[in-house]
């Protein structure tokens, strides 16, 4: 089984850093999550088997129904889930992106047919290539915002392929688990093409957006009939009572959800233009709370991390990623003054 | 694919119900559980994706390495995963019992072969029975004690079924999630011949002991080769942050512990002899902190169970379980005044 390397292992290095390897929101966990957790928690009751309010509230919230709604243990359940679909088959699955795809492809007996995103083009989905290969698969997965290197597809890259993968009648998979931190969410998500997809399946998370990895909590939206067929393959009470209580409430967040846009218009512009004036460095555009960045100086991402490390400060080395060799690192926004240690760390080094 | 019916869904029903349908400790939430919540939680991180301070606190108050130790998102998470050392397999399976083994198994690709435990031998294992069989299987699974008949195995039983399945190089896969309500748990525990069968895996929960299914944790152990290939099938941070966090302190709290054990040894005695001297039921000695009955008027479980609702009581008809009939119910031992109520509504009902 290929072995997935991630941000975050801040459990690896003894002491505390300032963590720009996993993309989570600086705002931090937000109040109602603190108070839920002091309140009355009915720990000792199962949670819902079904989820049936949870998934009535998010229903509500994007005007679907709860039939087209899956919960699950983080994103990662519903991408290993959503895998079950590929068993002996096929998928395209442009690169690089995030790891767990191609692990829990392989894992349900499926295989993925490998597209490249280039850096001669900006990493931008391959889409003539992608609808060459289109007939001889069962369905494309897509990062949007991509992961790692924070692209965000077009309206008419979108109307594209919803229109190619329809009249295959192939699987269109979307994990917009970035996409609460793009400009513009509601433009931006395929959400919008759902009812006229029967094979459109799209992928959400709590985790980075609402601060909580360590609570657990992803979502899902498809046809009815597939979203049965996938909820019954889950092992029960996947969600834990906390989490399913906290995406009642985050969802409907609004003060939070208000700031983070906030913070990340702000700081996306800000560290991105600081970045691009470092000699030695490449990076590139982003529509999420990371980026992507190149060493144009021959020196390793394996080289600056262990650096960044004596400075209190773990980067993501990218080289592990498909698509991308050892000059590449990952570095999540943050707050200002953690981005701005970064910054002073960064000109150190190079 | 099957669909297990579950107890504990008093979502399903209005108002408020004592639920003797699922298996969870009166005693409520630990302490230290309502603590934890209340501080640092770190839920900003995500969790340790290997676990490992909490592999380490588990090994040692086992006296096992790190490496013997699996951690899953509820007892369930392991029960999956073990089932995928049967795909395209069979494995044995004496029912009645807990229902997800059957659907796991099913769903890894495998298949179970039923034996039956007999109300006339009391619901024991048929060990004749299940050496016979052995050769043609690669496994078995045991629930020990068993939901939902409460049986134990004795200290010769498990010796014969361990050189059984040792010498012919099978599975054998012990769910111990109710091991610790027993009268002694480390004499009946499978543990102590896990050193000496490489084929052997034992399943633990912290859910009903510590009444936190709503927490979801837990954890299972063997050879080292066996779980490291199992963690390689599952899905990255598994278990959320809160969960690890309660095990690493719940595995030492003996003061709940010790609570427990007094309050199971007081009420279990108490409650299977007043129910037996209710007619109209019959019911068997347990081990467990759960009873099976059987009504013998010829009334349902279904009625019953209709009939204690509108006494604002929820127990689990136990008609789905294979083996069993519709005229069995399962119930949960709780504390003395609930075990008081259900005994003066079940004798209005017969």
């Amino acid at each position: 089984m290929t072995k997935v390397i991630h941000g975050g292992d801040i459990y690896r290095y003894p002491g505390e850093l300032l963590d720009f390897s996993s993309n989570i929101n600086p705002l931090g966990v937000p109040d109602v999550v603190i108070e839920l957790l002091r309140g009355e928690t009915n720990l000792e009751r199962y949670p819902d088997i079904e989820y049936r309010a949870l998934r009535r509230k998010i229903a509500d919230r994007y005007q679907l129904k709860p039939e087209e709604i899956l919960v699950g243990n983080g994103a990662v359940e519903i991408i290993f889930l959503i895998a079950n679909l590929f068993s002996e088959q096929k998928v395209l699955l442009p690169v690089p992106t995030f790891g767990e795809y191609r692990r829990a492809v392989e894992q349900a007996g499926g295989q993925v047919e490998i597209v490249f995103r280039k850096r001669e083009h900006n990493f931008a989905l391959p889409l003539a290539e992608i609808e060459e290969k289109l007939p001889t698969v069962a369905g494309i997965i897509i990062c949007n915002p991509n992961n790692p290197t924070g692209n965000l597809m077009s309206l008419d890259e979108l109307t594209q392929l919803v229109e190619m993968t329809k009249d295959l009648q192939k699987y269109l998979i979307f994990d917009e688990a970035f996409l609460d931190f793009v400009p513009d969410p509601e433009k931006s998500t395929a959400l919008q093409w759902l009812s006229r997809h029967p094979r459109m399946l799209i992928i959400r998370a709590l985790t980075k957006f609402f601060a909580i990895p360590g609570l657990r909590f992803g979502y899902g939206f498809g046809g009815a009939e597939v979203i049965s067929h996938l909820r019954n393959l889950q092992i029960p009470w996947s969600v834990n009572s906390l989490a399913a209580k906290a995406a009642e409430l985050l969802i409907y967040d609004n003060n939070y959800i208000e700031c983070s846009r906030d913070w990340i218009k702000r700081e996306r512009g800000y560290f991105l233009e600081k970045l691009e004036k470092i000699f030695g460095l490449e990076v590139w555009p982003t529509a999420a709370n990371f980026l992507l960045a190149r060493l144009t100086t021959g020196m390793s991402a394996k080289d600056i991390k262990t650096e960044l490390i004596s400075h209190q400060i773990l980067i993501r080395d990218a080289s592990s990623f498909l698509g991308l060799d050892q000059s590449y690192f990952r570095l999540a926004i943050k707050d200002r003054a953690s981005n701005q240690k970064l910054l002073t760390a960064l000109k150190k080094c190079l």
